[in-house]
């Protein structure tokens, strides 16, 4: 009897709920609780918090034991939400207004710093060894770096020129290459196990997280993002995608001044005719086929990290590689 | 032979910039670097941090092992007033334009992000056992949080109706108790340090934080801010001041809505005018006065505090309880 992945989360899932709502109680009035859960309650399928659950239960340690550091990584994925949200001026999240549009500047950066600091509160909750836990802060610590290094050069690269696939695969693989895959290792290090299985986890993540991103680049020019199923949103921010790192490639000069020239304009500037054109400019490059062909060889590679997982079976209920394989392909599914 | 409070800070000063611009090496071209060390740079005189480290060595601790967490203490102080400048709004800053006015309001917020994360890394590297880890990690995380708590009730008591002396005590205690002293409990913790000194560097902490904010809104009234000598920049910003606290409870109802309707305008739209009518009103209501007993009244309590440290003598060179008398007289000097 083995539990699908998708049971699995959700079944972990009410647990994350449950613990998120002790570590901040909503309905405080200390201007933080209301902000935070109106954030919170927008949803959120807590996939990253469960993975970790379901990774430590699969190397043969206690779920429990890693339940405040999944709630850590729950925390952490809002705190970034709710700052990108203000660094991207996007004014709506899952049909309700964003945090700042709603409370103000000021309460969005503070509401922010304060799940960042109860994160950290969480992972001091772990009761593990005081080893485990001081490994713990470390994963938690050097992934909101690189996530933070990333979106740095995420924020700088809008409409940079002579933006290359390199440059992009670099802030991708910061950005998104930890952060797919701490909540993974977090579980490992409470099950004890070994740097081998580690250091595959983080390269799973490092190869997934991209594949993730360049698919999140292509859904946004053929069914849009969810925010009312509008086309090409990436092009109104100005977004460095992959797409227009490989068109900067490709393009010849003139065109890549316009293209330049369009994700530079401010979002509510950009007008329809500036994004079919992107469009049609991304096509004539085979931009899409381009990130697909990548996006598959990233998938490649992390399906074959996940076979060289040096492991015994250690899961309590079936082999432990397979739990991985399955994880591998949920996550694949997801970002295609 | 006693070393002065001064020159201690300034000699320790100096070990926290090295090990500062290891941390956060300056001139990198990532998009974080710049941004940091153009706040860094407009100086800061490294006082919290130097108070760990004359703590820890006043209490028998090796100061060296105390070093990445007073640069810990140094980066969050300069978190929060990266992130304190735009929630405030402020455009300057020690005569430089603030993060956000020079790199934009996304890099201000990643950049604040980012040394909270740093701020971790370095109190994971104090070289210390495991325990005396985790009791620092404990002390940095409840005090961002508290921090972080008391910035909430700031923010959003802005033109607050009913806004008690009570409120603004919670507000302060919160905001800035735990923050004045959780450098010198650190140094205390890496020193070994009974749990009863801890305390009362806490309790310290908890008088002469709110001293020193209460004497701060009183600058504000007489000699200014340092932002060019302006009286009455609080009044201009709708900022919770004790003065406006104290004239909410005594002053008539008509004079309360005025001097409402005064803090709720936009600070540009805030005149000269409106400034020299709240003065007065403070002034006719004894505002400044009971401000000062107020504080004089806290800092003899955080007097006392240093007078019940349960200590022996422990430091190496002159007797500890004297040196924390000496911090106490120099924070209260400060915030004359």
């Amino acid at each position: 009897m083995t539990e699908r992945i998708e049971d699995a989360i959700k079944r972990y899932g009410s647990r994350i709920d449950d613990l998120l709502r002790e570590v901040i109680p909503p309905g405080q009035s200390d201007c933080l609780s209301e902000p935070i859960w109106h954030h919170l309650s927008t949803g959120g399928k807590r996939i990253r918090p469960a993975l970790c659950l379901i990774t430590c239960e699969a190397l043969g340690g206690n779920p429990e034991h890693a339940l405040p550091f999944a709630v850590a990584v729950e925390i952490l994925h809002n705190m970034f939400l709710l700052h990108d949200d203000i660094e991207d001026g996007d004014t709506m999240r899952r049909d309700q207004p964003t945090v700042w549009v709603k409370f103000g500047l000021a309460n969005g950066i503070n509401a922010g710093d304060y799940l960042l600091a109860r994160a950290y509160s969480c992972v001091l909750k772990c009761p593990v060894s005081a080893e485990k836990q001081l490994k713990l802060l470390d994963v938690f610590t050097s992934t909101c770096e690189k996530t933070i290094q990333g979106q740095a050069l995420d924020i700088n690269a809008r409409g940079r020129e002579n933006f290359t696939t390199d440059d992009y695969m670099r802030l991708v693989e910061l950005k998104t290459g930890g952060y797919l895959a701490f909540g993974m290792v977090g579980g490992a290090v409470v099950a004890g196990a070994a740097e081998g299985v580690i250091e595959k986890l983080w390269s799973f993540g490092k190869t997934m997280g991209p594949a993730f991103q360049i698919r999140d680049d292509m859904i946004d020019l053929t069914a849009g993002k969810g925010r009312g199923g509008a086309i090409g949103s990436d092009i109104k921010e100005g977004k460095p995608s992959f797409l227009y790192a490989h068109t900067c490639r490709v393009a010849t000069e003139a065109q890549r001044q316009r293209l330049r020239r369009i994700m530079l304009k401010p979002r509510e500037k950009t007008t329809d005719a500036d994004v079919r054109w992107v469009l049609k400019l991304y096509e004539k490059h085979g931009a899409l086929a381009a990130a697909q062909a990548r996006a598959d060889s990233l998938v490649a590679q992390a399906f074959k990290t996940i076979d060289e997982l040096p492991l015994q079976d250690a899961g309590p209920s079936r082999p432990a590689k397979q739990v991985f394989r399955d994880i591998a392909t949920f996550m694949a599914r997801r970002t295609t």
